[in-house]
């Protein structure tokens, strides 16, 4: 059955399946009908079964009202509801670096709009990157097939101007000019720690 | 009500709440009736309202079966169960570091059971650790008071030792000499911080 979040979209189970990535990565690569969560879960599989990163995308937090206990290794939750999370979706190490990230997607051709981040969010990834983290946003133009890395700073340029009265998206032509456009591959389906390398490398507290 | 785990422990919903931490933790310091993990999520409301590190327990992995959705604005689960998570409780980032660690605690008086570690944690912990992490547990003997940070190398020196026949749990006395002892505090509650910034200042990449 489908299931779905308060905000109508689909809910899918986290797999924890053993399948190799590279298997079903030669059949699903390149918006093939995987969801962007379901691509980036699929690269983060990869970056770990190889020893290169370890990121993992955190559980959905839910508020849990009731439960049954009809034996005690079953416990079965009778009530419960889906949570606002207070962090981004996804964070790990890589090279001794703290990333912390969000992934989304919009069907827009020519703008992403900025309502599909939330303040909770913005104020988690500045937390992060006072802290030292590397921060960032893989968003995806799904009509396009384009994918694109763009740094948490550049995102709150928009995100506060946007406070002040100005534009509720960013322009598809500014993404292209200030973000890492990500190529789809296969192993991993999105090497988008390839972008990383290039932040780390650059300058190491710029990011 | 209460919710409990599978095996038995109570489950506790995440607070989310505003209340600032210096009022309770005046109240409640010190084995005073929180759990160790109260205690701690208490300690990193203190550290990240202070601008000292982000770090959060991740939400209980929870497999959903059924949703109804009496409106879109508020889908109820009506079944589900619980998942063990694929990783340990806590990550975040401080001083420019990955830390993950694992919080547990024992009734012994004199020994720590290696059982209260699972496979997966000690896995998800040794990958962390390659990747430059800091990695370490937080133990609490409840009947004696007395709270440890212990890094996870010397924890693995334990657990492989058992998984070769060697002894189920770390003595007291073990601990005493290889861990740092954690005094309860009251901003924050548990400042296991300080314990990180001897393994961050005394070698950058022997945690």
């Amino acid at each position: 059955m489908t299931i779905r979040y308060p905000n109508g979209k689909v809910y899918r189970q986290p797999s924890h399946s053993k399948s190799k990535p590279s298997k079903f990565a030669n059949v699903n690569f390149g918006d093939r009908g995987m969801s962007l969560e379901e691509e980036i879960n699929d690269s983060n599989t990869y970056y770990l079964e190889n020893d290169i990163a370890v990121i993992h995308k955190k559980p959905t937090p839910i508020q849990i009202v009731k439960v049954d206990y009809p034996s005690r290794s079953a416990a079965v939750i009778k009530e419960a509801y889906f949570q606002h999370a207070s962090t981004t979706d996804y964070n790990g190490v890589y090279r001794g670096k703290y990333l912390d990230f969000e992934a989304k997607e919009t069907k827009s051709k020519t703008a992403f709009p900025l309502k599909n981040f939330h303040d909770h969010q913005i104020k988690h990834m500045r937390q992060c990157l006072h802290q030292g983290g590397i921060c960032f946003v893989i968003i995806r133009f799904a009509s396009l097939g384009r994918l694109f890395l763009l740094k948490a700073t550049d995102l709150f340029s928009y995100w506060d101007h946007q406070q002040d009265g100005g534009r509720k998206s960013i322009p598809l032509t500014d993404i292209e000019q200030r973000a890492a456009e990500l190529q789809y591959h296969i192993n991993p389906l999105i090497p988008y720690l390839n972008a990383i390398d290039n932040i780390i490398d650059e300058k190491p507290s710029s990011n």
